[in-house]
């Protein structure tokens, strides 16, 4: 990475971390540019705008998340490991990119609408690619023929919205609960032989 | 209901539209009276600020949660209903009260410090209320043995998660959408008389 990538970098994150604490709408280049340690002029240098370090969170947290589903594709893993996978990624960005996670989810509508489009495009690159491991088990048998779309959405969900309740440090580690909620989406929650049968009628 | 507390509603459901549509940081007082057709004293007369607003949307959206959970409690539903009663209620609010989920969700922070810790306490006593039937289920030996919370936290996300992508009219009701999810986190996506056993290993 160059100096210039370096700092870019930086800048970036130093951004996500003050949208995090004070909301995207309440920060100002100003006060990015002091958090940075650099002039406005250098930060202007950089980002012609607020909007484009916004750009710059949702591209890096995308890019991760996207780049290693695709590898662990081409290495051709079971869907299962796929989603452990994708589910471990998540859980991770929460530890490693604590103030990218808030601002990912919450800011793309102040993102410019053609960049938005952009990132849209990732985002159901990344959603198709989920999709994908869970029609892959259904087809292969190892999954039931549970609904692929909501199933997807299911994970994400259990996944995602751990932005507003993870804390890093709060015990366990990001992977460790990743696990659990996975073995959760693969098992469910009903036990013993009758797992499969319809969950039990109203006591009423 | 009074003429007044009618007033009030409409005005709390008009604000949470526009906080919605354009965020709650750039709303202003001014905006809420002309879309509620009233003049700006008339508005102050029912709402001290933006904040009591804020707070009349967080109060009766937790409100309604907790009120049915706790019905049902007292109707003595077995575990798997209680979470099913729960589920389908999140989903509903999507569908009734659009426009509070988001900000329920993602504007708290922005509540009077004495306000947010009020909602604060409801919210946790609804996510005790899920989290006891999910204990009782696996007490029971109805459900197995997983950590309660980490499950809890696992339905919330599936329900919550929803108002990213859930639009009324998009196919199916909130309630069949409520009903896949939770059949989904009972009986899990593992098929099969091996469904019990551990997931299978990576294929390479």
């Amino acid at each position: 990475m160059s100096a210039a990538d370096a700092r870019r970098t930086r800048i970036i994150d130093l951004a996500a971390e003050l949208f995090d604490q004070h909301g995207y709408a309440k920060v100002s280049m100003e006060q990015i540019a002091v958090a940075a340690g650099v002039a406005k002029p250098t930060l202007y240098h950089y980002f012609r705008g607020k909007d484009q370090i916004l750009r710059g969170i949702h591209e890096s947290f995308i890019d991760v998340l996207l780049e290693q589903q695709e590898e662990r594709r081409r290495l051709g893993l079971a869907p299962a490991d796929l989603l452990l996978g994708a589910m471990t990624d998540i859980f991770g960005l929460m530890e490693t990119r604590r103030g990218h996670v808030r601002v990912f989810f919450e800011h793309h509508r102040e993102l410019p609408p053609a960049v938005r489009e952009q990132i849209r495009t990732k985002r159901n690159r990344y959603q198709l690619l989920v999709r994908e491991a869970l029609a892959e088990g259904i087809d292969s048998g190892q999954f039931r023929a549970v609904d692929p779309d909501t199933a997807t959405l299911a994970v994400f969900g259990m996944c995602n919205w751990a932005y507003q309740w993870w804390r890093p440090n709060s015990g366990a580690g990001s992977a460790h609960t990743a696990q659990k909620m996975w073995d959760l989406v693969l098992r469910g929650l009903l036990a013993g032989p009758d797992s499969r049968s319809p969950a039990p009628a109203p006591a009423q």
